[in-house]
Formats: structure tokens, C-alpha cells, sequence
């Protein structure tokens, strides 16, 4: 299983395996069935067409399903499609990973939660870093496995971890630079922002969004968790409590993207801008690697549907 | 103290009471100091000038002081003025009642709180009922006195128990003509909307906002209450707390007026609705009262700066 | 006819009478045509496809067809779809009930004009009650049968008059809450405000929009329409007149709906929240009846394209 | 009275006679009224002071006097401002021609009417020849009078009229270059588009908003006129009545400028750019007479607000 | 080749010629591939699929081809697809003339020069007419060439060229009228305003938007020329050079459409109208021309995806 | 000189020199002249009358003059204003020195250059780091002179060069966090993206906008440049030129900012949020210095009109 699906060329043949994502039914010209899959590895997905599809496989071909197929990589009106040979449900035989088919972070759920306990550590703010460390403490499986969203930036296994260890370096470099910045409060909103996505998404792997999430969504759970802490903690009404909801609060940085609040304190407007950059340098590097110097990307829905040129320099 | 200062005309001559709301200090084209100060009665407010103005003068005309005054009523540029002929601090023979100078709901605060108990009384689902009125009694004394907000509508003292007492009325009609909406749900909704504006708010006069109420916003401080209170009450993570947060959170019914999620139950579509119909009937009601059929009123700015016509029927 | 293609489950087989609501044709990858018929009953609309088909099969399907069908559900990526087994134009033999076709009010047209007419008669200003009596008399046909909208809300037979008498009701509560508002107005505001659709669109059912209905919109021509009244009733240049028609230009609220002005009449600003609480309340019930509790519905475009959540209390 | 007032240098002084258009009154810091009187004469406006004012004096100086003043010009803030030594009204013997205060088109009543009347003459088409002709005889008066707004273009005596005329021989340039323009429909939609101004404005002089003009607006008045003369003449019904109303009802072009259609066909959206072009030239013409090459006009309002530079070429 | 493709009805047979625009490839149900190939002749663009093609007919059925067909138009959902029945490569002795594929402007090459020299000859400022000559010779043969788009409007052979032609007798016709406009700048303006198109866009036909067209766009592009030429002919600096490169800058009118200023010269804000106006008036024929009087165009996204009205008079 | 203008209490007596920074005439309501002056030392600007003005005092204190003042400070409707006792023109025995008047940067000019100049010579491309070295080289005592912009940010002497030098260390700590980064191409865009300020405006102290920057804004300005500067070190057409062209083309990210083009290349997006996130900080830090922990700032513009908290933390 080394080669993965977006490092075959159109027309090539392979034999591999994929975790099933998704399936669809649908009836073709011919009024038979057939089955619209989508697989996926590490790398990526691809849909596949099961044609003629008898009530059998319908009822093994199902999301979750892990397959071993045999085909050939078609484009399809500029989009890659794979023509299947063959298809079918693996055994114990084959002995795959079911870890091989989920993309995850370049760094293990131990580094990112030693590069995270690192920052908490050293708080010096005796609440705030109670206060955060409680919240990571209680959530702590699901936040280092989580994504950091369903699509568009970090939708990996520990994406959600991996993108608040990156924004605290990129935090850390900036509060060097303008000594004005209160470190403690600039990290635990870093640490905290996103927190309310492990009550907003479902889990780790084929991530949907839960019925708390679609109603409340994460803002809001988080700043309802921190008020929750600080009453457990017994520092309920205190500043670094207001401080820390209004960060998670206003952290989307404008009413149109569902904070409730604008930024008010220089930190959080820092925080604001430092989500955005490493979101956004996540999907510009996904998105450019996958095309060559002097040629466009494919439109990047979550960067206002913008396609980016790769100079040849 | 009968007759108030929104009854009188141009050009008429009165001696009576005041509240003096704020106070600003100004240098005169003589070089002198003056004040700029603005009274206020149960009928409205009104700036009066001090010239000439001595430091004794500065100590003691200040916010929260009650004065006599005997003026006049002048027009300036289309605004009331009042120009003072005599100003001095009650005294004890003045006799003055508090109460006097602040605009208050039509209903007292105990046939408020018999409306609101009624319908929190009447409610099915238990979780709802005790959640709704564990909040009530948690706040009960400030729910009561507060306004519903610093301008705009219902800024009397009372105006939030007022408004929530209008809205239960609306909703109770629309819900009999709507047999799908879930009552329990809307009533609770109506009843808790607001309620984070006793954090957000200083208090029933003079009301400004708080640094909390800056920084959270009511709308987010009524989700955490709600959060903490499930906890208290050992119903966290029941539906009842999702959707009466959701309620809540969707009230304004827009990103831009501050909802970090829109209305997604129908019970939040209905509560946004008749939130903003008990609203603009409370301004325009009091827009309209100042002028004469065949006239417009002045423009009303929180209602997109229109001037409404009251016509000759 | 009892039971209705929404009510079946997919995969079930069914034999049934439908509606031909539209055809297009298409050519398959078999290099014959096919046609794509959209059937109606009363609980909503399916596609079929009939596959090569024949020249003369083209000339008998067609819209305002009847046509009885042997077929079965099937879901095709998330939508409906009905898998054809047979199909043959009905026969008098067939005894088919042309109405059963049509989603209509659950009032009676009887019933709507009544309810219609007491309001209007109860009216104390005589030129208001004469204008409202004049254009309901003269356009009375239409007025009962038209749907009140091609699509979004009360797109069924009478479903205009069914949206005025609900809309009434509310109103009526409204304005018993609110004693200044002027029920003459309001209830003529709601008489009127739609009545331009009878022009505006094409007829009870397959309704399209008319050329003068694309070009000058219902809100215009309901406009003229009270001033040609107005002549008639020798009226022309009362205020109740232009008060009446300055409700009917700015039902809709804003400039992007298509209101020429805004509403600047207290009853205007009502007429324009009754107008979408009735619709709203239409749009969500129906789309609300069609999940279970716990789920979300479809995407419903007329209200932002939110999915609603349907709550398991 | 030959020199006005937008002729005098800053510090010149002068003795001329005005038309006063508007008074306001005010309390100055040594306690004595003054009024603020707006000046006008055919070049402009212009702002003077009466100090320590007379209840006399308030008697005569009001909205619709004619005064003869001595002055000086100041600038106060980069506003012109008069500085009044004497001002009395004028009497018999000063023979002061009424006319002289006003600014009118370049072109007398005669002259327009018959540039007008001869477009309408040479219409082709018989119907849309009777429906202009009709509508402008009823209101020829007012017509030839009236200003084509309250401010920002064509503010002057005739304005409406000089508008019409300037814009026909656009039309009639443009119409010949694109020979798929319907002369008779734009010519009859330049003629009418604003014709529901003479009932939306109170009058050539001092002009402000009839209570129809603010509750209705000129682009309904005109269609319900339309409307209304399409009965009278027998023609009702005809695509030639819809065609203009549509005209007329579009040619704001947006919806939030207050069309409640957009144009929808070729010579609506003709007319609009024609409409905008000549408002737009008489807007810049005027901001941009009054600096000197390698200047920045004042900012234009309704030019989005943009200063214009007058280039030294 | 006399009759074009949408001279044809659907269901009609025909031989003829067609370039092929664009070529991709699929696989259909039956597990094989095909082709959809977009053919052009001047008439417009049509789709074709060839199905189970060979790897052979995949080389030869390439953009830029000749081809001979043998089909029949049909109608797919209201779209025209051409169905073949043979297809083949051109050879020497079909003698087809390439011109015959493509749209080209009314008036040659020829024609266009000598119409736009005239202009630039009869400039009375030097600069201004030596700027404008350099830039065009510099640029002679593509400018003659290009279209003015790669959709929309004047989509053809010659289409900027062609329209500029339209543009300045339409400049000279409003220049006649408004005697205040300078006419070596609106002319120059109006023929440098698009001239960056020859480096932003790929050539004549089947054109693209190159690398310097997405990144820089023809508005900076012509600015940036502008400011060459001005050093190579020693007016660098120069009042004249500044204000067409601001014409040239502000020629969209807008921001949100590429315009980094706002027009500030009254001969900038005419050219904006100038190029709108002969855009739309294009694209409107051309749409009009499609339907029969009583009918409606299909929605034409650049206007605002309106779906114009061709009046029956 | 030690203390500055913004060091003083309201109510405190002090005698200082200021810099005149702009001057108005007013009208007082005794009939005579008076003026407005700004006065401005390194701490900020404050507003001072001077009343019953002589024709040589208006001669005298004009904008650029130096004064000796005795005066007061004042709260004027919660804005800081000075009342004067005493003012004169500084003569030479007042020895004072005119730098003392105006904020500047941390760093010297000196530094500044010695800062940026090391990130050009560690360019490894050639061709952009010829170009950034040839512009910089070109302008380098405007460069190093002038302010960021006339207001809102970096509004000080050498203002431009210190956000530079800010942003060049903010660009080196992100690029060295994300290494895909290209650090040529951002640094070059760093140093060049407001590089056209030195034409846009008019120069380091009392700074207006040219008429060259009015009419093409600094964004277009450096991109006109940049292509100069290509021709002239003979790299005209090469990517690297196009590059950087279109990154300060974009770098205000958005259309209504005044960017053509969005960003389209990784470098680009970076550099919008470098010198969003640089811009900010200094408006912050300003705006907080004035308040004390617990209290809100004065709104600040260029924030959109945020009121920022200071926390107690």
C-alpha cells in the first residue's frame, strides 16, 4: 500500500485498497442499479461506479467498508474518476491498517500534546493556565484526534491538534515581536478557540456535523464550557474568565462568519489573524502541490473560490 | 409635579423637577466655563445650559443630582432646549419623589412577575419549566427593574418584564393559530431571550453597558447561564438545554445583528418575529404620539432611519 | 386514489393515477430520445423517465396529461425518483377525479370568501370599505382559486385566499394587543396586498408568470389597480387611497423585494410581518412534516436555504 | 442686480437684494435669539446670521421674503458665509423682479414645450403617440415649471422639463447609432420617467415632498397615471401601456434606488443609462464651474461622493 | 457553407464544416469512452459526443481541428446538441476557408484602422495624440485582431477594434451635446481603455487569459504601458500622461470591478457610461435576436442575469 | 521642551513651543474674526482659538509656523482643547529645534536602511533583488523620509521605512515557520508594496495627497514603476517582474480596498496579512497606551470604529 491514489497517472492500471467514504445509489439508462463510491486513502478521495449492482453488494458496499479494488484512473471532465476491474470486501488475509486510509498530521497525538502542555505549563497567570489546562485535561482524547473542521483546512486525524500547535509557534513569533501582546492570554485563546469542535463534529473519521453542533456550534459550546470550568475551578466572575470567552467568542472576526462578538482586546484580534494564516497556508500548500510551476490551481471554495498561480521562479 | 416636560409648548414658561442624567463641561466663545446638562422626567429628556459656570456650580450639578429649575422652552434647529432662568439642588422641603423622574412599564413589577410566573407555571415539560424558572428566581430582582435596553425600546424601568409580558401575549395568540408550535418551548424562549441583560446591562437608570456586557454580549451571557444552570439542576446534555440555547443564541435573527447561529427550530423563527414586532410597535407607538395626523415623525434611527406618517383617519 | 406518492416508502410498488405537470426530452447514450415527465398528485411532484421513446408516445405525453403508472420508488442521490414499469394515458373508464390531482387550501372557496367578506364588511371607514369591496367583487373568480405563489409557500389551489384569511386572523389578534393600530387599514392592507397575483400569474394550476406579471409585478399592479378603483368610486385623491396604496407598494419591506418604498405607515409595518409570518409558518410546517423528530429537512431556499432542525420534545 | 452672489470674492462687500428660503431660530451664548436665514438668488445659497433678534423681526423674516441686504463675504470653515451689516425687506419702490432669485433653464417654458411636442408628434406609433401626448397636456403647467428634484440635479425652475429635452436628444443621438431601438417607446419613456414628479413635489419654488410624493414616490405616481390614462383612452390592456409603465416603473435600474422591477427590456435599459448621463453632466458641470484648473471640486453627494479634479490641460 | 448552424430547426439533417473548439473526454455507462467536442461556426457554438471512441479518433479530434459532420440538431433540456452521424477530418479538397468558423466584426480591418486614425489625427493636443498613436502602432496587429472579450460582449475576430470604432461615434455624439467634455481625452481614453487586452488575453481565436492577463489585468497592464511610452517619448511626468492613465484605471467604474480608482474626471466618468452602454447594447441585440417578439431571451448572465423582453410593436 | 502636550492634565497651566500644523477662520457671534489653529508636537495635535483676530495675527500664524504658547488645558465634550493666554512666533533666540515637533520612527533613518538593505543583499535572485535595490536605491531619501500614510497608521516621520522593517521581520518569522514560502518574493513585496507613497503623497510633515497619488493611488503607482525600472535593468516580460507587479497590486486584498486583482500567489496572500496584522498592531498599541487597564479606548476609525478594552490582567 505505498503508492497512493493522487500519485497515479491518468490511464494507469493498480491493485490497492480504500476505506469507503460514502455510496450512493442510482438507476442508469439501462433501469439497472448501480452504486456511485466514493474511496479514500491517505491521499485523497476518488469516486467509483459499481454498475448492475445486485441487492448483495449493496448490502456490503456500504461507508466504512474497507475494499480491495483493481482499476484504472480516468479523467473525467477535468476531474479524476477510477474505472473499476474488480471490487470486493477485504479478509483478515489481506491484513491491512485501517489507519493507512486516514490523511493525519505530520507530528503523533504524543508530540502535539507535549508541544501544547508545553505552552500551558509555562502560564504564568495562575487562572488562565488552571483554566486551560482543565479544558484540555477533560477533552483531552478528542482533541488530539479530531479534525479541525469537516473540509477546507486540517480535515485529518489530529488536524485540530496540529493546527493549534502551529498557530502557537506563529503566536509565539509574533508576541516576540510586539512585546505589548500578553502571552498568557494570546496562548490559552490559541488553545482554547477551537475547542467546542469536539462537541461540533462527530469524530475523528467520516466527520459530520452533531445536532449540538448545528444548533449552538463550537463558539458558542466553548464559551458555555469555559463558563462551566470557571465555576468548577471557583473563579467564576473573574476577568481572565470574561477575557478568555470574549477571545473564543470573537475569534471568526466578523458577525458574517458567526461571532457573536468583534474583537475588543488587542489578543483577540491577533488570534483572529493568526487562525486565518495558518488555515489559509494549509489549503494554499495543499492546493499548489498538486499542480505544476506556471500553471493555476483548481478554485479554492474556502478562499473565495480564488484559483492560485505557482511562479516558476 | 403634574404637568412634564413633553407637554409643554415652545415658549412656555414653567418652574418644576428634574434628574440630571449627564453632565458635560464646555469653554464659550467669552472664554468661560459652561455646563451642558441634560434633564430628565418621566416624559423625556431635555438640555439646558449653565453659562458662566463657577466651581461650586461643577461640584454640584453632577449625574444622579435632582434639581429645580424654573425656564423656558425654546427651539433650537428643530431640537426642544430648555433655557434656564433659575437652577438650584432639592432639598428635603422640596419634597421630590424619586420615582418621579424615571419612565416605568404601565405594569408594576408585581403584576409583571404574576404574568411571567403564569406562564412558566403552565408549562408541561419539566425540564423547561424548572430551567426557565430557576433563572427567573436566580434573577428575579434585577429581571424585574431593568430596562430592555439603553435606547430604542422599552428603555423604562421595567421595559425588559414588559416586554417579555408583551411577547408571551403575542406569542400565546400566535400559537393558538398555529397549533404546531410547541408552547413550552416558545414561552421559554420568550421568557429567557433577554435575560442576559441583567449582566449586560449597569443597571435600571442611568444604564450603560458593562465590561461583560461589552465584551460577551447578553446573547452569549444567557447561553452560559443556561449552561451553568442544566448543570445545577442535573439535566446537561438533555435537548430541552440545546434548544432553549439555540433559541436564545438565534434571537436576532441575523449574523449581523449579532446571532452566532440563525434560527434553525421553528419555535426560534417565531420568538425572532415576535421579538421584533413587540419592539417596533413599542417605538413606533412612541414616535407616533409626537406629532399630529397628517404629520411625520422624526426620523426613528433603530427603525432604518424612517419617518413614519400618522395619517388623517 | 387514497393514498399519495409522498406516502410511499422507497422500494415500494405502487399502482396509481398522476398529473403530467411538464416533459422534456432528451437524447441517452444510446443514441434514443427519452422523455423526463414531472407527475403530480396532491401531495407533491415525482420524475419518471420513458425511455426510447416513440414519436407517437411524444404526442400524447404532454403537460395536462392524466396518465396512470405502475412503478416503484426509488431514491437517486438523495431525490426521488419513480422507476416506470408501465404507463398509459387514463380513459373515461378510468373515472378519475381531475381535482384529486391539485393540492388545494384546507378551506373551501366557499368558506374563504365568507371569512373574507365579514372582515370586510365589518369595516367602519365607508371609502375603505368600498375600494376593498370593489377590486375583491371584481377579480372574485381569481381571487379565490389562484395559489398565492408559483413555488415557496401556498402554491396550491386557492392558496391566495387561504394566505389573506390566515393572515387576517392574525391580524386580528395583533390588533387586539395593540389598540392603536387601525384595523381598517391593516385588514383592507391584507385584503389587497396580493390581489395583483390574479394578473401577475397565469392561472390555479401550471402557473407561470404572465408577460404583464414579469414586467410591471404584482406590487404595481395592484397599485394601479386601486387608483382606476378609485376614479371608478369617485374617490380618487382621498387620503385612504393613497394610504391603502402606499401598504400595497411596500408589503414586501424592502427595496431588494421589490418594495418601491418602504413601509412609513404603522400598519404598513405590521402588514409586512404578518405577510411572512403566515408564509414562514406555511414553509416550515410543510417542510417539517416530512422529517422525523431528531432530524433536519431539507434545505428550504425561500427561508436562506436554512434545513431546519425538528426537535424530539 | 446684476452681480450675484457665487461672483464675489471672499472679503468683498455688497448691497443686493434675496429671496429667503428657509429660517431657522436659536439661543446664542449671551442668551439673546438669532436667526439663521438661507439666502438665495439665481448663482446659489448662502447662510446669514440676524443676532439679538426682535420678536418683530422674527415676524418678517420668514420662508418667502424678499430682502435687500448689505454684507460681506467670510468663509468660515471652507463654507461661504454672509456677514449681514443691514437687511430690510424690500418695499414697492426697490422693484425687484421675483424671477431674479431663481435659477431656471437655459431654455424658456416655449422652447421646451415645443422641443418636446415635436418628439411627440413624429411618434409612429398611434397609441404610444396618444398616451405621451395626453399626459403631458394634462399636466402642462406644471410640466414646464417644475425642478426635476429637490437637490443634486436640475434643482431649478423648468429643471424637469430641461431634463426631458436634453435627454430626447441623447436619445435621439444614441438611438441613431443602435438602429434596433425603438424611437417611439424610448422617446415616450424619456418624456414620462419623471412626470410623477408634479405631484411628488410641492412646487417650483421652496420645492419639498407632498405627502403622495413621500408615501408613493414619483416612479408609482406615474405608472398609476399610466394606468389610469390608458382607460380613459380606450386602450387598456395594449402590450403599449405595459411596455411604459415598465419603462417608467425600471428606470431607477436598481431595486434599491426604488425601482420595483428592473429594466427588462432594451429601451428601459437604454433610458436608464440616458437618465443617469444627463444627471450625472449636469451634476459635474456645475461642482466642477466653480474651481480652477489643477483643483478638486467639493465632494458631490450623489456622485458617491467623490471630489473631481479639473485637469489644467 | 451558406447555412450556419443556428440558421437550422431542431430535427433538421445537414452536412457541413465546423471548427472544434474544445475536446473532453468521458466514460459512459457502457464502460467505454467518448468524446464531447464543442464545434464552432460563425453562427455560434454547438456540442457533439462521439461515443466508444478509439485511441486513434482521440488524437485526431483535437481543439483547433477541422472536421466534416453529418447530423441532426436536437433539443437536450432546452439546450441544441448536434447528434452525429459521421464525422471526419477535413483534407485539402473540402477547400474549406478558416474565416468561415469564426465571428468577425461588421466592418474589416481595414475599416476599423482608418476610422480609429482618424480619430487620433484630428487630436488638437500633442501629447495626447502622440501617446495614443505610439501605443497603437506599437500594438497595430493585435489590437486590429483581438476580441474585446473571451465571452460576453464583442466576443469575435476584431471585436476590440470594433468596439472602440462604436464607442467613439458615440463619444462624439454625447461630446456634441455636452460641449464641456475635452474630446482628446474621452477619444484617447476610449482607444487606450481596453488596449492591455492584447497582452491579457491569448490571441484571436479560442482565447484564453494568459498568465500576465490573470495576474496583472488588462487595467494595470495598459496603465503600465502607458507609463513607457510616456519615458520613450519624453512626457514623462506630463499632466496629459496622468489623466489617461487615470481614465484607463477607472474605466470600470468600480471597485469590486477592477477599477483601483473611482472616475475623478468628468471625462473618465463619461467613458465608463460610453463603454457600457456599446457592451450592452451588444449583448442585448444579440440575445434579442435569438427570440421572437412576445418572448423572453434566455437569462444573460452579464446583465445581471436578467431575461430580457422583445415587445410585439 | 521635555513635556508634551498629551503629558498634561485637564485643568494644568503650561507655557511650550508647538509646530502649526493647519489653520481656520471663523465668524464668532460677536461679529469678529477668530481662528482655529492645530497645534502639534511629538505627542499629538490639540486645537486652540485665538479670538478677535487682527489682519497681521491672521498673516502670521499660518500652517508650517512656529509658536510659543502660554495656556491651559481644557476637556471640551470629552475632547482635549487649549485654552491660550499667551501666543507668539518663536524667534531665534528661543533655540528651537524644528525636529522636536514631529513624531518620527524608534529607529533612525540610518537603522532603517541598514535594515532593509541587508534583506535585499541576501536576495538570491537576481533579477528581483536588481529591482528592488534599483527602486529603493531610486527614491531612498523619500523612502526613508516620509510617513506610512497621512493617518489611521505609522502617520510619523520615516513612518514608511519602520513599517517596512516591522513587516520584513514578521515576513522572515512566518517564512521560517512555513517554509514553502518563497522569501525573495515576499521580502521584495515587503519592501516595494508601498513604495508608491512616496509619489502619492506630499512629503513627511503636513502630508496631503498629490494630485498624482488622487488620480492613481500609490498601488499603481509602484506597479507603473516596476515596469519602468524592468525596462530599464533590461528584464522587461520576465516572470519575476510580473510577480512582483502583482503583489503590491493585490496587497490590499480586496476590491473595495482598492486592490485590481485579488491575491493569486502565496507570497501575496502572506504580505495582505503582514501588513494588515503590522498596521493594526501599531493602531492598538497607540490607542491602548491612552487608557488605563479597565478601560475601553476611543473608537478607532480605521478599525472599524472599534472600542478597544484594556484588560486588568
Amino acid at each position: 500500500m505505498s503508492k497512493k491514489v493522487y500519485e497515479y497517472e491518468v490511464g494507469e492500471k493498480f491493485i490497492t485498497f480504500f476505506y469507503v467514504k460514502s455510496v450512493t445509489k442510482g438507476v442508469a439508462s439501462n433501469q439497472k442499479s448501480f452504486l456511485t463510491i466514493t474511496l479514500q486513502d491517505q491521499s485523497g478521495e476518488i469516486d467509483a461506479k459499481i454498475w448492475d449492482v445486485t441487492a448483495e453488494q449493496e448490502e456490503i458496499y456500504k461507508e466504512g467498508a474497507v475494499v480491495k479494488v483493481e482499476g484504472e484512473l480516468h479523467d473525467y471532465r477535468g476531474r479524476l474518476q477510477l474505472k473499476l476491474k474488480q471490487i470486493r470486501i477485504v479478509t483478515e488475509n489481506d491484513e491491512v491498517n485501517f489507519d493507512d486510509f486516514f490523511a493525519r498530521a505530520p507530528l503523533s497525538k504524543e508530540e502535539l500534546f507535549e508541544s501544547i502542555t508545553k505552552y500551558i505549563n509555562n502560564m504564568k497567570n495562575e487562572k488562565i493556565r488552571k483554566l486551560t489546562d482543565f479544558l484540555v485535561s477533560k477533552h483531552q482524547k478528542e482533541y488530539l484526534e479530531y479534525p479541525a473542521a469537516t473540509k477546507n483546512h486540517h480535515e485529518f486525524v489530529s488536524g485540530l491538534a496540529y493546527h493549534v500547535h502551529c498557530m502557537l509557534r506563529l503566536g509565539e513569533s509574533i508576541a516576540n515581536l510586539y512585546p505589548s501582546i500578553n502571552k498568557d492570554v494570546l496562548y490559552a485563546g490559541i488553545i482554547l478557540h477551537d475547542l467546542g469542535k469536539v462537541t461540533e463534529l462527530s469524530g475523528p473519521v467520516s466527520t459530520k456535523y452533531t445536532v449540538e453542533g448545528n444548533l449552538l456550534g463550537h463558539i458558542s459550546l466553548i464559551a458555555i464550557e469555559i463558563g462551566n470550568a470557571a465555576i468548577e475551578l471557583g473563579i467564576e466572575g473573574e476577568e481572565e474568565v470574561t477575557v478568555l470567552q470574549h477571545l473564543v467568542l470573537s475569534h471568526h472576526g466578523k458577525y458574517e462568519y458567526g461571532s457573536p462578538k468583534l474583537p475588543l482586546i488587542k489578543e483577540a484580534e491577533i488570534l483572529h489573524y493568526i487562525d486565518n494564516i495558518d488555515a489559509k497556508m494549509n489549503m494554499l500548500d495543499r492546493a499548489l502541490e498538486r499542480v505544476e510551476p506556471g500553471e493555476f490551481t483548481e478554485r479554492v471554495f474556502a478562499l473565495e473560490n480564488r484559483s492560485f498561480y505557482k511562479p516558476k521562479l
